[in-house]
């Protein structure tokens, strides 16, 4: 809504738009890995959560459901399908069991598709299956804000979106300030200040964050959220992601060194992502009023080490996820000549890549509570 | 819904995108005078007909909307507003009676604009107001199939876009068929043959629309179409539009002399639009079994003459609506010359215009009834 105006509160870096070599449509095959492994996670819930008569489905014949972080497929066509799937055999359970038949209940499906403002909706929907069985619907706007009427969703879904703050917290850009994170250009953990004002805005935002859904959804409804973390003894510069991050800070630094942009532009940037562990995952994921936790699962992703047997489509599934916000900051023709620094160097280190540590996904599903 | 793809049944002319000087966004302003012309209408309709206790508005706190065939703004910010302020103000008043104060229901408004795939709905986004009072979301996909679930929509609109029918009648551009359309690009309405053709795909058309929306509103749902027609003794051909078009038919035609595209190619070429007359508006919007005639009015849109003393300002505005068409048909190079050729061509022929007869516009109110 206008009145909360996203980007009051939430910066907006979209995904790269499009379906070009560079588009996040072609180079989100990673983010597919969580998706996929949520997916038995999905059914479960929807089997086991699911009250078909307290939501009322079979007199109202909708099912509304969110996609939020969407971005421009194709997983979230998958992850919608899942749901769909999931939601399907559960209503022909239920018909079984109280009208002797396996017929499904006719349920329309509209879906939502959300993301930022600047998202690139025009390649999503070209990009739709041929033949989608929903009414479809996007949503421009933050998720760290109210994208819907009240009660008016039964299931949400987000996947790999959350790891994305609302803002850099401005400390860790403040040179005068002791959380300035000098030298870097994210949250790697080894800096205590740093790492406390990354986890705070990272709390507040899941706060805000469920605040909103709590209205959203309707009682009963469920949300199941999938977002990458760190085991308990991991830093997120031990990682694949960190060892990645540290190389394009340098490839900045050396572009700074070159006079392509000023030091001052480089120490004001920040990547507005965080990596929780699981301890504060559990803290910020509370049982509170509006939501029960149902399940909290961690899995692996994909292996890092298959990932970066190919520096160049790795360096472009990067790319694809962070253009837009380096453009913002430095200009539009910083980011090309960047990556072809980051494969460089990529290659030359590649070395350093063969001990990085696993990150984990978090599968999280949250009921809301009839109220 | 994809089951019911668009392409399969309708064919999509997307307005011009982006915000640049040939894009639809700054070249809508004629079709606002139809928009401000029903401001009044739709107000009093709001007035008398919403039936807030029917509608459950006060429990449900949700009031959904729809416009269909929104293009990419400004008009569709415009009309969503009026009919906002109109439903505000409908709630205040049976606040004052019910409950003797003049508070709102606090009523939350979700807006789906709907469009063809191809619309520019990036654009949209970008456009939106800074203020925006509601829950925005795009729905893509043809106004001739379902776009909602059922009973989901409490008000529709459409303003201009029931003038596009689904598809130009395969006898009118078929060379061997006696409703062959020789010589023009249009139905002028010269041609009895063409005008029964395109006629009946219009009325096939809107039975259509009217199905499709008919499921999709709540009972007691309103619906407000706004179209463009010809009076009863107007034919096209006599109108701004009308010679515009045979303008631009004259200019294709010299085109296919020069060799820039087949003579088949243009022979293959009619516009899909439509422009009824009232009487067979009255004999396509019937009350039946789903809705009840609530209004239909006529007025007069903004003078041809104030709209074509600027020739350029015209050409602009008919290139933004038909330059998808014409480019998907003759190739993306042709519009720019054609709309050279049309200016030109209409500046030496400006005295034919000052002869034009005025086009009207139907403002029609539907009411669901309940079942």
């Amino acid at each position: 809504m206008g009145t909360e105006d996203p980007t009051a509160f939430s910066e907006s870096h979209p995904m790269n738009g499009g379906d070009g070599v560079l588009s996040y449509a072609r180079n989100s095959w990673a983010q597919r890995g969580a998706v996929d492994s949520a997916k038995q996670m999905i059914q479960q819930a929807i089997a086991d959560l699911l009250d078909i008569e307290k939501l009322k489905l079979e007199s109202s014949h909708k099912f509304q459901l969110a996609d939020l972080g969407c971005a421009t497929g194709t997983n979230t066509f998958f992850a919608v399908q899942n749901i769909i799937e999931a939601v399907d055999a559960k209503c022909k359970l239920y018909s079984s069991k109280h009208w002797n038949n396996s017929q499904s209940l006719g349920l329309e499906y509209q879906i939502f598709f959300n993301d930022h403002v600047g998202n690139d909706f025009n390649t999503l929907f070209r990009s739709f299956p041929v033949l989608w069985q929903y009414f479809a619907a996007a949503v421009p706007g933050s998720f760290y804000g109210r994208l819907f009427p009240k009660r008016s969703i039964h299931f949400m879904h987000s996947s790999n979106a959350l790891n994305w703050i609302s803002r850099v917290p401005k400390e860790v850009v403040d040179i005068n300030s002791p959380a300035w994170n000098e030298g870097s250009i994210y949250c790697s953990g080894t800096a205590n200040k740093v790492l406390d004002a990354y986890s705070t805005q990272f709390k507040n935002d899941i706060e805000t964050f469920l605040d909103a859904r709590a209205q959203e959804l309707v009682g009963g409804g469920l949300m199941m959220l999938i977002l990458a973390g760190l085991p308990d003894d991991v830093l997120l510069c031990q990682t694949l992601i960190g060892k990645s991050y540290d190389i394009l800070g340098s490839c900045l630094v050396d572009m700074a060194n070159k006079g392509m942009f000023s030091k001052e532009r480089l120490d004001s940037f920040n990547l507005p992502q965080y990596y929780p562990h699981l301890d504060e995952m559990k803290e910020v994921i509370p049982n509170n009023k509006y939501f029960s936790l149902e399940r909290i699962e961690t899995t692996f992703g994909p292996s890092p080490r298959d990932i970066t047997s190919n520096i160049e489509m790795w360096a472009s599934l990067l790319r694809s996820g962070l253009e837009g916000i380096i453009g913002d900051q430095f200009g539009n023709e910083i980011p090309g000549k960047l990556f072809e620094c980051y494969s460089k160097k990529h290659a030359e280190n590649r070395f350093s890549f063969d001990e990085v540590k696993d990150l984990i996904a978090f599968n999280i599903v949250l009921k809301r509570k009839y109220s």
